[in-house]
């Protein structure tokens, strides 16, 4: 592992700030490599400290790099303790990524005059471009979850129970090596298919569904998402268009990704595609999201986006067309940014049909 | 679905609170029936409000209940859009369940004069008292993590890798109808059961072994949370021990819950017992929480509880033993708290041995 830790002082070193604290569980497990920490205090100079509770001090102490290992006492009071630390520190300008809203007015009275600040970029600058430890782990993550949407392909037919599906998808995921799933799996048929997040139920797949697959593996701790829509017996000719029209344009949109490319423009060229078929209306949502510990995180592709891409971003590209009463597709990849392009670390077919 | 948002507001309405902003998505899922709201707006008065995104408008249209559903769209500003509802309402004290702090700074300069206050408790007076309809569902949830507790006595043994032990379990889950797991599923075997939270790796297990199994189905949103602990072989008289000691522990603390049991009180029980027979020590871990659509959610039983348990509470009881470098012992069960008893909702064997 890269000194994490070091990049994100040097972040913060040329900022204002001496000193940041961490409380989202998925950026301390980037930056200590232990997951079950309850906060980390990274000061500009010296030790840095993860505090954990009882629960998970054995494992912290074993596990936890780049940082001393604190236990917090089942009485003691979280606010208090991390602001006396931060005082015999001397720090007077934190910034943090996550408080909740008790606590960081709490944190804010008792720190007196010294300044906390929302600073969650800070992490995100680092955890938005990932090292080769990293992309060794979410290849893997996507080898697995093409492996499971696999699985789909080999039984998919009328008949199955949408839950059925899924069941076989994590269990094939799981026997490969998957931690488990890096969100809830969607198997959604027929009508249920227009809705994007539709979920998995016990709805039988008929002859002439949309059957949409949302999925993705978790290993060790790093997830993939990858999407594909099926048509159960021959496509209707609407379907035949629609599913044409979002292949086409998520096609498109992976070849013109690379570093330099903006997440708002990458969007607003797939969603010209869909429109000019038509569809503009039925794209609901983003063409796409950062991906790495977290299933969903920075950067976006979107009409809203500011973020510009760079080497060693990993983000979904997921277009999708949605008819209300009638159905849904949408096909995704987890792709890898690069200079000169961008690589489908997942890679499944998309051909029409089951 | 009995009225919640009706009880909600009942509840605020005798307090200094004229509108009420909930964000956490099980409480929006509890309130509305639909999982997929981004915020809800609550006044003492009139409609409720759920805002929803793009890509859950449609499947909100179809599926929120109690709540006027209005749309955000790609481009717009959430805070704004949420302090010009509020002041629309002429509301000037408004409580929230959990606003990040960003959010939360730029809400108040913009609400001007209007209150905005932590008051999370609000929603979790009533989700932590289940519903006749909840406990149908957190029943199935449980009867069904029970089977597949079963899945892996049966199949327990040396040789196995823990996470085909955990494939095994979700499998045998997802076909009996779950939707997933309420939580990453636990196997811990040999000197990494001694982590409470010790996950589920590669790791053979072997004659010998201690084997903590922590696992939990989710149906229709609601978990169960269950834990057995395995010994491979015959078990060795410490081994006995370390076992017997929890077992006991751990029914007569259950024996002992019911309406007006205090959580500090409870805890404090179950740990002199293993404080009595010299693991004090290895008891790191509060005896319990609350589950529900959360699997960690209040009420709590551990040391530092002010939780005085009601009827239809729905708690967990998991006193633990953890000796490092050697290994651990748990057992846990889902209880429902009734006037005279807690009832066990999961209801698994706890003999020793596989």
């Amino acid at each position: 592992m890269t000194d994490r830790i070091g990049a994100l002082r040097s972040h913060f070193d040329s900022g204002k700030l001496d000193g940041y604290l961490v409380s989202e569980a998925n950026s301390m497990r980037y930056l200590t490599d232990f997951s079950g920490g309850t906060l980390l205090l990274v000061p500009q100079e010296g030790q840095s400290v993860l505090f954990v509770y009882g629960v998970n001090y054995e494992a912290a102490k074993v596990e936890t790099k780049g940082a001393a290992v604190e236990l917090i006492g089942p009485e003691e009071d979280l606010a208090k303790r991390i602001a006396s630390a931060i005082k015999g520190l001397g720090l007077r300008h934190i910034g943090f990524d996550s408080l909740r809203v008790p606590s960081y007015l709490k944190m804010k009275e008792l720190l007196g005059g010294a300044e906390l600040e929302d600073a969650g970029d800070a992490v995100w600058s680092l955890r938005r471009v990932k090292d080769e430890t990293e992309l060794t782990l979410m290849k893997k993550a996507a080898e697995l979850t093409c492996q499971g949407m696999g699985k789909a392909r080999e039984i998919m037919g009328a008949g199955l129970e949408e839950r059925e599906v899924a069941a076989e998808i994590e269990y094939e995921m799981r026997q490969s090596g998957s931690d488990g799933v890096a969100f809830e799996t969607i198997v959604s048929s027929g009508a249920n298919s227009a809705f994007p997040h539709g979920g998995c139920g016990d709805r039988r797949i008929s002859e002439g569904d949309f059957v949409v697959i949302d999925m993705g593996a978790k290993y060790r701790g790093y997830c993939a998402d990858l999407t594909r829509t099926f048509i159960i017996g021959k496509p209707s000719p609407k379907q035949a268009e629609m599913y044409e029209t979002v292949r086409r344009a998520q096609g498109s949109a992976v070849s013109r990704i690379r570093a330099g490319t903006e997440g708002k423009e990458i969007d607003r060229l797939a969603r010209e595609q869909i429109a000019a078929k038509g569809y503009g209306r039925c794209f609901v949502h983003g063409l796409g999201h950062g991906v790495g510990l977290d299933v969903h995180e920075p950067p976006t592709l979107g009409p809203t986006s500011k973020d510009v891409l760079v080497s060693n971003n990993v983000v979904t590209v997921e277009p999708g067309v949605y008819i209300p009463n009638f159905g849904g597709v949408r096909i995704e990849d987890t792709v890898l940014v690069l200079e000169e392009e961008a690589k489908k670390l997942t890679d499944a077919p998309t051909e029409l049909g089951s």
